[in-house]
């Protein structure tokens, strides 16, 4: 790929070398003479010491004689298309792999690709050109959609439905039980998880992630949504579209996060907190059961508080030792005056 | 299934059409017609706009003319009675599927099913109408009870041992080596893992959960508990019998959870620390090591301590900008004392 | 194993019957006549009731006429090498099982075992003597070392590398993509993923761990270090060599670990944090991003600092009531200082 087709590619103009062939991406730091690197004004000195054949620079910055750049508006997002295109995602074989089990009564739509020893239930739907790895479970009656990337050892429960270009990283689980019991005298009885798991479009999820069935009813997630690896959806939890949330982040039943939602990793809710649209929840942070956090807020802690409450409280506490200086001076003053008094 | 047998099954009073028939279970609000649901007291103002054939409700509550009730003592258990028997699990065909790899000296009991592709390993023990998932991996010398049902994918070391009617979510891994060295001058020595896992009847383990074995002796698990998914439980824990922990949670080594214990999710328990009896540990809480909990104690917060200590420090953190206020007042008053007396 | 080889292997001292045959290691508490324990100075009184046929005790200490023990500078480094030799590991046969798909293009040094449906991609290269698991799945291009072991259900996404001597526990997943996107008008892009991950030699990985391949570039573990069951660690982190890390904690993108820092349990690390060599951070604690923790350095709390002024902190909310009475009391004297002026 010449610089001239980068450019077009991303919209960029060309500074320098327009015929370079670039044959990969890399950072500015360790890219070499065929390859292309993306740099933003803040680090606008790396440039000098750089060996990549080509930069992404911002429309504003410029560079020594002899440099070959691009300049785009956004060159961080330009650079991820160039990668998409640089570094193509391998499709395996298509067709169903002899080792894999098919259910007869699955249906799998053209360019589908089946690895071995993927096992595919009764009535299972499968859209255009879906990989399916090695080693997936996908159980009876469960859909997925076309251009889905299903990694190995991924398991599918019964009934749980994929939409569109949905990527799961390997060892996620989609429809296990959620943990619901009732207390009988002396024990706990299981509460049957009866519903399902609904993904939207374009959702990605990590390694090894656990989204619970619903009890009753399904567990939603929306389109464009991410989940880091190891997040767990408690069951019946509705998932906004565009969310992202980070790794190791859990939820109980119930929760609604919604849309444009961004999540810190290690965050905690209690069943059924509402996020509104747009907020933000730090790393860590405890919510706790039923509470709501307004659209656009940004929060911090256990239990979560607005972030300027959040960084208040902390200076506050910093402060104690002074606030106990100034008591002991108080106590002098006052214990000063009282002999003097006592004096006269 | 009709409202008089399902009133037969729950031990409840019918009142209106008691040949209705039922065919499933959903929420008060979403059930339709031929669908049985439950209210409680508090939300008896639903029971109006619902469209369910039949509604389980407590033995004091009503309903206009016309609908079909039953009246239970606990409505919630009950439905979670009729769901069991209008939602079935589904069992797979009984015997071993061609691709799984069983050894000869492994044992079978009637009625066990093995799915695609799972591995039983030398001198294992199968109790009847168990099911083992695909992919599932068994080591030797496992003994598994009759009626468990462990999901694909699930790993069992070598010599796990299982109880009955035990159920294990996709993706958990059981035995794995403790997380145990010794230092050797410049670097870590492995100090070997040989003891076990033992797990009770009747527990259920969550997705992708992770339970270690001892490094000599047993990891314990009591009758009846239940974990949610991606549970960490160290080597050598010794946890009780109907005990519930919720998401994530992780115990280092050596912990002891006696019976009925309830923890929250994100929950952090150092090595050796004990909880007595019917405790609550509420979510994200952090148990030092050795620490002992006592019995029916209810604890929070990291350190963790008593519930009515967390409240009340929290509130004091809450208070410092009044006690902030209130020393600057004294402060000055003090001053307008001292001026006063210069004044004079 | 006789009571003399132990003490040769352990270089110790025999006191008692060196000929005694010692089947296999247990603790004080429950082993048995032909077994071995271990004991430190300060459980000393347990020696008395222990039925074991052999201790390993400090060199200074001694036992009653009768008992055999073995005299050695560090008994429990001393034990864990003898239950390495009383408990040697079991190795799988040789060779490839019928069931698993290995690519032709594949390389597999001799005395390699390769177990039931593990499936081992094009141009991978595996080195003497390591076992794959069960359903183990090495994409293409992978290198694994000599001397590995890699359990069940592991997943090598394409172009991992791994050293000698590793072992992988149940469920890891090394080189998922990354969690990285850039924003575009009203969705999220992904960022390609394209760079990798390299494992040193005598690492071990818990269970279901996710080491996630570097965006460009690799995420690196260095030689010796041990992580626990669910660590994360995220795209293009650079794990130095002898680093223990407990349980659940999980490590943004581009953080620095250097050498011999432990880390506790469910630790949080914002993106880019650094730790300097042999610092400790306590469990639960949480790292911002771009923090620099110095070498040798203790942290605990969320935001993470020194263990001291934690501690400090801790004092300080817990002196809170006491400083508000005081707050009282001097506002009381005030009062009275002001009604006795009044009065005169």
């Amino acid at each position: 790929m010449t610089v001239t087709d980068i450019a077009s590619l991303v919209g960029g103009v060309v500074k320098g070398n327009a015929e370079l062939e670039i044959h990969s991406g890399n950072t500015i730091e360790m890219a070499t003479e065929d390859q292309i690197a993306f740099v933003l004004s803040d680090k606008a000195e790396k440039i000098k010491e750089s060996m990549a054949g080509c930069l992404l620079v911002e429309e504003n910055m410029h560079a020594e004689e002899g440099r070959t750049i691009i300049q785009v508006k956004q060159p961080r997002n330009a650079f991820a298309k160039v990668l998409q295109t640089l570094h193509p995602v391998e499709h395996p074989p298509q067709g169903v792999h002899a080792s894999a089990v098919v259910a007869e009564s699955a249906i799998l739509d053209k360019g589908v690709a089946v690895a071995p020893a993927a096992v595919i239930g009764n009535h299972v739907r499968i859209g255009e050109n879906s990989t399916i790895g090695p080693h997936v479970v996908i159980g009876s009656g469960c859909t997925v959609g076309a251009g889905c990337c299903i990694s190995a050892g991924v398991v599918l429960y019964a009934g749980v439905r994929l939409g569109d270009r949905v990527i799961l990283h390997a060892g996620c689980v989609v429809g296990a039980d959620g943990f619901g019991y009732v207390f009988e005298e002396d024990h706990h009885e299981k509460f049957p998880q009866v519903g399902t798991v609904e993904i939207g479009d374009d959702v990605e999820l990590g390694a090894n992630v656990c989204i619970d069935r619903g009890a009753l009813g399904a567990t939603t997630i929306g389109d464009g949504t991410k989940l880091d690896n190891m997040v767990h959806i408690g069951h019946n939890c509705q998932i906004g579209c565009h969310v992202l949330i980070a790794a190791q982040t859990g939820l109980s039943g119930g929760c609604v996060i919604e849309d444009y939602v961004v999540m810190g990793g290690q965050v905690g809710m209690g069943e059924q907190a509402h996020v509104g649209a747009g907020a933000h929840i730090g790393g860590q942070s405890g919510v706790l059961p039923h509470r709501r956090i307004p659209p656009g807020q940004t929060v911090w802690g256990t239990p979560s508080r607005p972030h300027r409450e959040y960084l208040k409280k902390q200076a506050l506490v910093e402060r104690l030792p002074k606030i106990i200086a100034e008591l002991r001076e108080i106590e002098t003053r006052l214990d000063h005056e009282l002999d003097e008094k006592r004096e006269k």
